[in-house]
């Protein structure tokens, strides 16, 4: 089943303490679109600007992603810039310029607007509901969220909570916004905001997915050298989706498999900067690493 | 098979940010001991002094744990105090009194020298080794540490990697000693030093074994409330050593069985304070704990 898909779509500049890239694709929507199209096909929401290399456009739809829903608008496309610390789990923003962003209210083409499977990729939870509103009648809603939503528009958050089937969300965004040390408790706690099932992802501590008659919890791939962390949550989150549009089911089988695929989608797009890993991954190689998460964490009963 | 087990024995005095407790029975060989009695017979190597309470020489008999390696000697008793902060992660040491431990410089009874499975809780490096050194000819070797050790007493600790076959240490301790943020890189690094295998302990995260031809992720027990954390690396280790003591066989099958056996008895353990939850942990809670964590890491190739 086709998944409809909105976030942001940038132009990063990336510092690592190994080397430095500039005006790469990025943008939590770029990294979940591409993730998701090893998958299912993809509808893109988004909005950039004229100054948007066609490299990108034609990048996308390389990767089968339906671009009647990106907007190519008058200005500047959206910026961002940072830098990693040596462990490459801390990272610092430099800078942030919005630009078209900030008139981003997009229109769904009306073929979009059937969508089964929707994944609110990071952005405000307002332009998040704002898309999820003009969705007919989904069946599977998945959101990520950011600790700036969690401060600067909570209440949105909040309210967007009561409105889909699976929020993501990393392991100090879920500490934050529940006001709870404990993650089992904090993930437990935000079943009760609204969403059905709650995926908390640790980085390489692996991922937790909580249900209320689910508990699932999936390690990180063993890797020695991360060259850029950026997009990592966003690979995840939309590979997660889009194998769930894929099989067009949600149980506790699927629901497992997606969080593997996720991880799988994730783990190999950090061993290049931006998407570049992904431009040449193959079916083969995702199902390799498949079998590798699960030989990595597979115990026999007796 | 019987295991041989050394390590610390004390009194410790607990807090909590719910509760305070006097005169409890710990130390590393305690929690090891009674942890790794569930599955195999246990020859213990400590020492005590004049003053440690009847009731818990009983506890130990009562677990069928072997004490003709118990000295008590003239002097009293190894004695820690701790106080947890409120999420249960960072604890301070308040005192300690080394006591008796000060002149420990145990001499095996005969019939322990030819133990095939030895665990070395911890304590320092020079009495792991000196322990180790009375041992004929050893099956398989697992040593505990301690950040202290790292600190003060690094030669020692290097030269005992050499002489075992598995590492068992926490996440902070592994970057410590191997100076590396990734805890992949120093799981590997430690390889190199001499043990077969090494067992990174990450708490709430669960575990990593490491080994030439092996990697394995263990997830965590999802607990809401933890007791007291005291003793819940000791019992990981212990119930890890006496897991592969019962069945005398050390294999990829059996080490990937013996982590889960391992966090089954640690997440028991946290439960209650000092050894108070073991003390009515039935082999059927076991069972389905063990299932549990089946369940909660288990997905489908296909």
């Amino acid at each position: 089943m086709s998944l409809l898909l909105t976030g942001s779509i940038g132009l990063d500049d990336v510092k690592t303490p190994q080397a430095e890239q500039h005006d790469l694709l990025g943008g939590s929507a770029s990294y979940a679109a591409v993730a998701a199209s090893f998958f299912t096909p993809v509808n893109l929401v988004g909005i950039v600007g004229e100054d948007f290399p066609k490299k990108f456009l034609d990048l996308y739809r390389k990767h089968g992603v339906n671009l009647d829903g990106l907007e190519i608008a008058t200005g500047k496309t959206f910026r961002w810039s940072g830098e990693y610390e040596s462990n490459m789990n801390n990272r610092r923003t430099l800078s942030i310029a919005l630009n078209v962003f900030e008139k981003f209210n997009p229109t769904l083409p009306a073929q979009y607007r059937s969508a089964p499977f929707v994944f609110l990729a990071n952005i405000s939870p307002q332009i998040q509901m704002h898309v999820l509103s003009q969705v007919t009648k989904p069946k599977f809603v998945v959101a990520d969220t950011m600790d700036l939503w969690i401060d600067i528009a909570k209440d949105a958050l909040l309210e967007l909570l009561t409105k889909i089937d699976c929020l993501i969300l990393n392991e100090s965004e879920a500490r934050e916004l529940m006001k709870d040390a404990s993650l089992i408790k904090a993930g437990r706690a935000l079943l009760k905001l609204g969403p059905k099932f709650v995926c908390i992802k640790k980085g390489e501590h692996g991922c937790l997915l909580f249900g209320k008659d689910l508990f699932f919890s999936a390690p990180a791939f063993p890797l020695e050298d991360i060259h850029d962390p950026t997009g990592a949550g966003d690979c995840f989150a939309g590979a997660f989706t889009g194998y769930l549009a894929k099989t067009g089911k949600v149980n506790a089988d699927t629901l497992r498999k997606a969080v593997i695929y996720g991880s799988v989608i994730a783990s190999f797009n950090v061993e290049n900067f931006s998407l570049t890993r992904l431009q040449t991954l193959t079916p083969a190689e995702i199902e390799s690493r498949y079998q590798s998460f699960r030989q990595m964490s597979h115990f026999e009963l007796h």
